[in-house]
């Protein structure tokens, strides 16, 4: 589809590149024009959208999600993360079937639409389940193995791997496991065995709780970061999720290794993990991106709550106010949430891009006045803001209402009948 | 107005009183009729209202704001207190006039609407034209003095003490000082006779950071809430906004002379200030209430991200993920805000109360599946989730529209005016 939206104030998310007036031209499922309305070339439009002075920008890339956990959320809270999970989360799951992740990770796609995120870094059980709702819903996704001692398997990632790795779709797949403390030694060179076989990143939830790395230092003799390093496993990149407790080394090895660390500040609060040290790995130069973590433990799929929680909890982690600025934590929801995820095509508004932005409502009293946008964005900003999410060309949600093929209310409905069933 | 609303989900607040699937009738500025459709009684309706099974509960309580500011939102950020108060805000707003501080509270009300705020508890200068901007608007706003040594006076807080005391009215006045570190010894002094001579209520922001108790404890050697009490000015209730920094006997006074500790826990983030001692307050039998605090500071107004923050902020706190729960969270947001509000009438949905509410859309991703309301409410609603806010009996936002008195584009464009004006 042929798509200009004129009237813009366009935010590409370039290196330097300030807000400027101009228009984004939409042809098929890429960015075909960034610019100003004078030398924008003409076209036949299947659609103009007049943008009406709004913002217009890359979609938020959510670095770290659980989408088929829908069911659980407000089931199970106020629980600490070992407790919450052995107890309640593990012992629902293992009543799900493929057709009910199916339905509960479309109700996540629906609400990661009204908060503007175009693509997800999905870690659960049943990737083929995710993808096909991605693929219907018309979502961006990228899948990470899970693999521990009791769920997934080897054979299961190297067939994932292969089946869901056309960058020019809607979806990929990622090695990864689901933490050092639900897998063996064994399971982990292994995984560092495939990415060498692959030259493939992984990823992986990784030192979360203080007594995670306590445990881990008991059981390996050194911390997370430092085990997987020690086995090669980050030779060609990957993500680790949380990084609250982190040693210097530990931050000296994600920098070196150019390994993104995705932050979850939400999650971590409810679940009172911890802060991240976000200004020592910012500064030390880690790659830094921003997840929801999953509807269980979170629980809303927000990431304008995200972003002012980052530079929130920064601020006062370190006593320190001018700590992690609105366009650092701008850049971690976006470009730094593409890089987490190897979409080298998802990253800033430019011709050739995947079409992957949103459109946000300034004429809204939390966005005025408009004294710096960037800051309106990520210290005022909220899913109210939302008045247009495109993934891939595709317009998939427009002033609350969904195009994604199935009507909001089944899906409601489905979420229900499965919490409802599991109970 | 004779307005009935149906096929609600009604939340009532009322201690212990579960949710119920019911009607809520309102006559005027007051509720007539709160139960089950069966027991309604008939009448003539000039609007009736199907919730569709959403929510409709008390309005949110903005139990510390500063509405003048939002002129001041993403202007100065990223400063400590100290330095943000008295570099960047006072020589702001010694610029403002009473035409300025009118249409810059409009748009605090506006936003206040979208996320379900009924009433605010303003401390600002010129409490005149915020009052003016309130009746205009059809808002309820309970204004606090803010006097310290260089602006405001004793006779200007007795004369607004006078003409704004109509409980019935849309606008009240209550006895307020900015804070003991810009008030000298006299004034506060001045104060506590003030409070024993209206034997009326008293409000200030203290213990917000860890230098200004320090400052406090140098220039008095006590606490501000020692010193407080030590002066006699608890003697009529009250309340303190912030209440980061206090010490076990801080606690144990306002436990016992019923001060409401208002939390503002957005702002104490993003100046750095800290996190305040929820659960140690609450252990206490402190009443705690809930604020934004102003746009300059937050920079966003929205009930939500304070709910979530006060129990995720808890939470790490603690280190303890069952640290106060989503049901005391929703209390300090409602009824407890209306407690520091002295506002009787505005707490809970009751007949004769005022007719001060909202209607929260749970036909939204983020509310589904309905495990738990009060939970999706509490970790999980944003501001898109607010369908309706009524206030004193008039639906003053429904849909993303406003119904104000003026028009939307006219107050932003004041604001920018203003802005712009004063750079």
């Amino acid at each position: 589809m042929n798509i200009r939206i004129y009237n813009a104030r366009v935010l590409t998310m370039e290196q330097d590149k300030d807000i400027f007036f101009g228009e984004v031209h939409v042809k098929n499922n890429k960015i075909s024009y960034v610019g100003t309305a004078e030398n924008a070339p003409e076209d036949q439009w299947e659609r103009e959208i007049d943008a009406n002075g709004n913002v217009v920008m890359p979609g938020f890339k959510n670095a770290h999600a659980h989408s088929g956990m829908t069911n659980l959320r407000s089931f199970a809270d106020d629980l600490p993360l070992h407790e919450w999970l052995n107890e309640q989360i593990f012992p629902m799951e293992a009543k799900l079937t493929p057709d009910d992740v199916y339905h509960l990770s479309k109700l996540a796609i629906m609400e990661y639409l009204t908060s503007g995120i175009t693509t997800s870094f999905d870690m659960y059980l049943m990737p083929d389940a995710m993808a096909q709702a991605a693929v219907d819903c018309g979502y961006r996704t990228v899948m990470a193995g899970g693999l521990n001692n009791f769920s997934q398997s080897f054979e299961l990632l190297e067939e994932w791997l292969n089946k869901y790795n056309d960058p020019e779709g809607l979806v990929n797949f990622q090695l990864g496991f689901h933490a050092e403390y639900t897998n063996s030694k064994e399971n982990l060179e292994k995984l560092a065995a495939l990415v060498h076989k692959y030259k493939a990143p992984i990823n992986t939830h990784s030192s979360e709780t203080a007594g995670e790395v306590e445990g881990c230092i008991e059981r390996h003799g050194m911390t997370p970061t430092q085990l997987f390093n020690s086995l090669g496993m980050f030779d060609y990149g990957g993500s680790c999720y949380h990084c609250v407790y982190m040693t210097e080394e530990d931050i000296e090895i994600m920098a070196e290794k150019g390994i993104c660390a995705v932050t979850n500040p939400g999650s971590n609060l409810k679940l009172a993990s911890g802060i991240a040290p976000i200004t020592d790995m910012l500064s030390k130069g880690v790659h830094i991106a921003i997840g929801t973590d999953g509807p269980a433990s979170n629980n809303c799929l927000d990431m304008f709550r995200e972003m002012f929680l980052v530079t929130g909890l920064a601020k006062v982690r370190e006593n320190d106010a001018a700590a992690v600025s609105a366009d650092q934590v701008l850049r971690m929801a976006t470009v730094e949430g593409a890089y987490a995820m190897g979409l080298k095509n998802a990253d800033v508004l430019a011709e050739g891009k995947f079409a992957d932005l949103i459109m946000l409502d300034l004429n809204q009293p939390n966005m005025q006045p408009l004294n710096n946008i960037v800051k309106n964005i990520v210290y005022s900003g909220s899913k109210q803001n939302v008045k247009l999410t495109m993934v891939n060309g595709k317009v998939l949600y427009e002033d609350g209402n969904f195009f994604i093929g199935t009507p909001a209310q089944e899906i409601y409905a489905k979420a229900n009948e499965i919490i409802e069933r599991m109970k």
